[in-house]
């Protein structure tokens, strides 16, 4: 330990050099800058805490001077404000930093995600990420990581339901719930190798590289295996209230939001047994853990307080409704790491919340493509399948006049599937589900299209990181949407200019659970009892077990903003008698839904079938097996048409439903369409496509392909959407 | 100077501890972090790099080694890669850091803005920002910083066009102009009692905290006062190609992207005689500056040596056309500052442009209101206005239910004006600016609106950082649009939840500069003769001059996505009668409309005067100087009314036009509409904005506004948008 303050100054300076010439024997002249010769950031390591806090005097209490009172700057106690010592031991440059997070269900995987910006935005090293999943998490970010391909990141999925039973038997009063009790059997969850890791509550922000955590553990002692920040407020100290009986803690005790863990120690020290028996104990006199496994790790220190090695309280500022975090930091420069620990969050009251907020908000939109960004210097695995796109791109012709749709269609878009609360709907053997995709510019359709479908949805949302905290907010403050637990929102990242459609199509198409889809556009009201109607007509038609079919929905158009949404085929008919409704299309595009034979439908009292022809788009009810969308269709045009190809190839039959019916509502023309009138080249770009879409087509279906050729070669009338 | 390397390295040894023990002697045993332990940034300094490049040898060339070759992490020469050295001296945590830039022009105001983010997302410090502008730039940014609200930012405009005469005479070839040459003049242009200055140009982008870059300034001898980067590339070598003859420069060349300058010491050494002899004397035998500034300063650099501190290279990254910064740095965490020197930009080829384009592109398209974060911990001036909006903010009541629309009518949007290339119109006393507002999903009405009024138009858009990125390329990648420089687009940036329509229509009403507008609305295209027969018509009525009026501009609607444009009056009729056209909102809201008087007007030759009713919102054309449109209407509702109102209680006649109209495109309903008719908390609100708007009336107007009284108490239908 070094000496502190003036009167130990001489000492400190005698021994500083000491260090310095013996570092420079050892290290030839560098002078403790070896390491980052090797590598390290340049400029960024600097100060260090040196010793880090008052070791844990012998009667288990800390000092409270030590970590946080006092004003800022103020004499020898506050050196837990990362002052000046020998510069520390970083990690090498390419050294690969363990983190491990316990996460679980939809909300924390949206929070685990802006952690994981704030850690990716500031760090230089490989990372490998730990996650301990329930299933709902797990199927999020796994698909969220694997389209991410992050270069330089790695991530394990650990069970978190396997691990339930090992904690499940501690009675828990905390918000967090059970998984807050998970970091507890880490040793030995994660893999026996791993010595070092850092483990993280999702409720934290990174304002640092995390390398200069990581270098904290070379500051423990030989017997030390949990680094920790003390806990910024009076929790542990007890008498908030009257019968206020916290966990025994030393003084004001730890917070475990960030924690340094020696796992090797820690499986060595016999930590199994070790905190459970600690646990028992106090649950005989204690009802039940009040912060999770917080308390645990608290009674266990203060019975070996040796374990311990107190970290500076930059690395865990907690915004707890009454910390006291601001006797830590005296500058906004001083952070390192916050801890939004109150079930608040971000409206918790604090004197500087609006500087973390803001701080937090940056990660919260941030574009994550923007952290694909190489770690060069470092070499490491490519992410899956980064290398042979690539080499696709890297074949593209940047000269091309179809470049940016080639581009478009090879981009691998984020995938943040359930991004809100949702419950799958319970197996039903006939159940349908809504399948549609949007933008921004048309959340106001979902209310609606809420009222009228009481049925399953998977919506794709093509967004912005930051559109999609505002959709967010948008569904917070609907009730009707709110309310919906059985809508599955699936954001796809915006990236490139032109609107992947069938990729969102595809993403939403697979991410719906029941038997049967409805492949919806999302300025369609489908009538009120079409749902039911759906799933009555696949029962009795057997649809997909006995019949490969598709069943069509007729589709109609109203021009108006407000009209009164027909009831029934009745109601229908008349309002298009009157002309308040059109056959959809009807006065731009006439051939896109001609096959359905309106005429024909306004008598059927039975499903009929009919013959696909040229521009058939109709939307139609499928087994949720059907053929995937083409996904070269980018921006406007052919991309349900080309669907509607791809079932006729494969023979689906198309069969006309009498008693249902959608209704499209008026919006503005998309940006797409736009481009596609004025721009002959885009034009001529969707002509290519359409040709070696018809070059694929008769590689799978061979001759029969040929009965599609004059529809593909056609030119596309500049003037629908 | 410190020497280098293993063989002079026990030297180095003993002179640091030297160092050490002094600094110790002096300031008490902190052993040199006593400025850190004042509130420096914690962890962050680091790595120095010493002996920052070898002196300049007395032939005048640099030995090549040092700056730029070798393999990243080599022996003795790579002291350039920020390599250690004890702790630099850090700017003590409050210190004031200047920094100048030139900037003219709509598009380097742009650029100068993404440097800006990148400064402030990484600095400590406070900041005062000296801006060298021409009349745009001081236009756009002054604006800019004023609603920005910055806490700890200072900023400071000289006028470029003043300085001309200083440079014009000097012959340039460089794509930065004339006013690439004004940094040279920056010595007698800022105050005289400033001292040290660090001078950027606009295309570069921060990486790390610029007090880093401060602190490089304690390095400086005695007599240096000049801190530069060698430059990245071969070109002062000469002989790039046949006839390649460079000014003259030490070995590379350094490269006047990032400047540290002692202006105290350049005003005593006789700076500004200084370079004008230089580069007269040069320009006897070189026909003109190939690189603007940095030629000169580096042809006065050559002929003395003494003045200049050679910089780490990493302080200014150079990712020109041939650049070997690569050289430079080893891996992405040595980046301080980048470099786009190359006038191809993002486009530029370099083995890590990804890398680097994802850097620039996180703070293009970084939410600039974040950064309105208060740099806690320093006590600075704040902003101006920033305290009564404080108070104001602080008085309002959260549990208000119309909380959300008071927080949103207080909100200070930044606004960028011109943010694209614009021409002002020329002079002409009867011409008529089109004003309106929109956001990104109303883009694809520009085109059409382009077509159908040749004339100037101010826009205001609503949008986040990013989609001002989308724009730009939505522009640049339209003909018609990037074609009109007669068009101004103001970027009033996204903040709150709901739409500040008034706030918008008056910031693009604020910049029109014709003596007379057209008040419209963006799904609205005006027929194509209006903009010459509104010239006509307010020539011929005297508009302004003789008579106080607003000319109403019949309004009408399309309920078709596509349907041919009427080209006079009797074409209109024409589709009336046939129901293709109706009066707008003839089916949901006639009242808004109905004072126009369609049937007179379809029989009128002459303008003819109508009055005013309850719920009238006519579009008009009005004198420049009209009423403001009052921003307490956020989100929907009454926003056009109130003007009107405002417009009647200032005794505006409301003159029809006879042979004039515009037509309304379908679109979607607004999200604003959608939570109007969804929320009764949202319309009891509109009812008390209106309660309170009556009383103001009354204020100002007296028992004149008992008139309106009755339209303002009656409850708006939920009907209409």
């Amino acid at each position: 330990m070094l000496p502190r303050g003036r009167p130990r100054a001489l000492g400190a300076a005698a021994l500083l050099l000491l260090l310095l010439l013996l570092g420079f024997l050892l290290f030839g002249g560098d002078l403790g800058c070896k390491r980052r010769k090797r590598g390290g950031r340049a400029g960024a390591p600097g100060c260090f805490p040196g010793p880090l806090m008052p070791r844990v005097p012998p009667d288990g209490r800390l000092r409270r001077a030590a970590a946080l009172d006092g004003d800022p700057g103020a004499g020898p106690g506050d050196h837990n404000r990362s002052d000046c010592g020998p510069p520390p031991p970083r990690p090498s440059k390419c050294e690969l930093l363990h983190v491990a997070i316990v996460c679980a269900g939809h909300n924390s995987s949206r929070d685990v995600i802006t952690l994981v910006k704030s850690m990716l935005f500031y760090r230089k090293n490989p990372l490998h990420l730990h996650l301990v999943t329930d299933a709902v998490a797990r199927n999020i970010l796994e698909m969220l990581f694997h389209t991410w391909m992050v270069p330089a990141v790695r991530v394990s999925f650990y069970n978190a339901d396997e691990l339930k039973s090992q904690v499940s038997w501690i009675p828990n009063k905390h918000y967090s719930g059970l998984y807050g009790l998970m970091k507890l059997v880490l040793p030995s969850a994660l893999p026996a190798e791993l010595a070092h890791v850092i483990v993280l509550d999702t409720d934290v922000t990174f304002a640092s590289d995390i390398s200069e955590l990581w270098a904290l553990f070379a500051h423990f002692s030989d017997t030390q295996a949990i680094g920790l920040v003390e806990n910024q407020s009076d929790w542990y100290l007890g008498n908030l209230w009257k019968n206020h009986r916290p966990w025994p803690a030393l003084g004001r005790g730890f917070n475990t939001g960030v924690i340094l863990l020696r796992l090797d120690r820690l499986r060595q020290a016999g930590w199994e047994q070790m905190w459970r028996l600690t646990a028992r104990r106090e649950l005989l006199t204690l009802p039940a853990t009040s912060l999770a496994d917080q308390d645990i790790f608290n009674a266990v220190i203060k019975e070996h307080p040796g374990l311990v090695q107190p970290l500076p309280c930059v690395w865990n500022v907690q915004l707890s409704d009454h910390t006291l975090a601001e006797r830590c930091y005296s500058a906004a420069s001083d952070l390192k790491v916050i801890h939004w620990n109150s079930p608040k969050k971000l409206q918790v009251k604090n004197k500087h919340v609006e500087f973390f907020r803001n701080f937090y908000l940056t990660f919260l939109e941030y574009d994550g493509n923007l952290l694909r960004r190489e770690l060069f210097g470092c070499p490491s695995q490519p992410p899956p399948g980064a290398e042979q796109l690539q080499q696709a791109l890297a074949q593209l012709d940047e000269e091309d006049p179809c470049f940016e749709f080639r581009q478009q269609q090879l981009t691998v878009h984020r995938v943040h599937v359930t991004f809100l609360p949702h419950e799958p709907p319970p197996p039903r053997p006939h159940d349908v589900t809504l399948v549609a995709q949007l933008s921004m510019d048309r959340l106001q359709m979902l209310e609606a299209l809420c009222r009228h479908w009481p049925g399953p949805m998977s919506l794709a949302l093509y967004m912005t990181d930051a559109e999609a905290q505002q959709f967010l907010r948008f569904i917070e403050a609907s009730p009707v949407l709110a309310a919906r637990q059985d809508v599955a929102y699936h954001v796809v990242y915006r990236e490139g200019p032109l609107y992947p459609v069938n990729q969102l199509r595809n993403v939403a198409l697979a991410q719906a659970l029941t038997p049967y889809v409805f492949l919806s556009d999302i300025d369609f009201l489908p009538a009120y009892s079409l749902y039911d109607y759906l799933r009555a007509s696949i029962e009795q038609l057997g649809l997909g077990s006995q019949r490969k079919a598709a069943l069509v929905v007729p589709a109609f158009e109203t021009l108006r903003y407000h009209f009164s949404f027909p009831h029934s085929k009745v109601e229908l008919l008349a309002l298009l008698d009157v002309g308040a409704l059109y056959t959809f299309r009807y006065h731009e595009w006439p051939r896109g839904h001609a096959p359905t034979d309106y005429a024909r439908w306004r008598e059927a009292q039975a499903p009929y079938r009919v013959q696909w022809a040229a521009d058939y788009e109709p939307y139609v009810v499928v087994p949720r097996d059907c053929p995937r969308y083409d996904p070269r269709f980018v921006g406007f045009g052919w991309n349900k048409v080309a669907h509607i190809v791809e079932l006729d190839a494969q023979e689906y039959e198309l069969l006309v439903l009498p008693e249902a019916f959608t209704i499209h509502l008026p919006h503005a023309p998309s940006l797409d369409i736009s481009r596609f009138r004025s721009s002959p080249t885009y034009r001529d770009c969707l002509q290519a496509l359409k040709d070696e879409f018809h070059q694929d087509l008769s590689r799978h279906h061979g001759a029969a392909a040929l009965k599609y050729l004059p529809a593909l070669q056609q030119p596309q009338s500049p003037a629908r959407d």
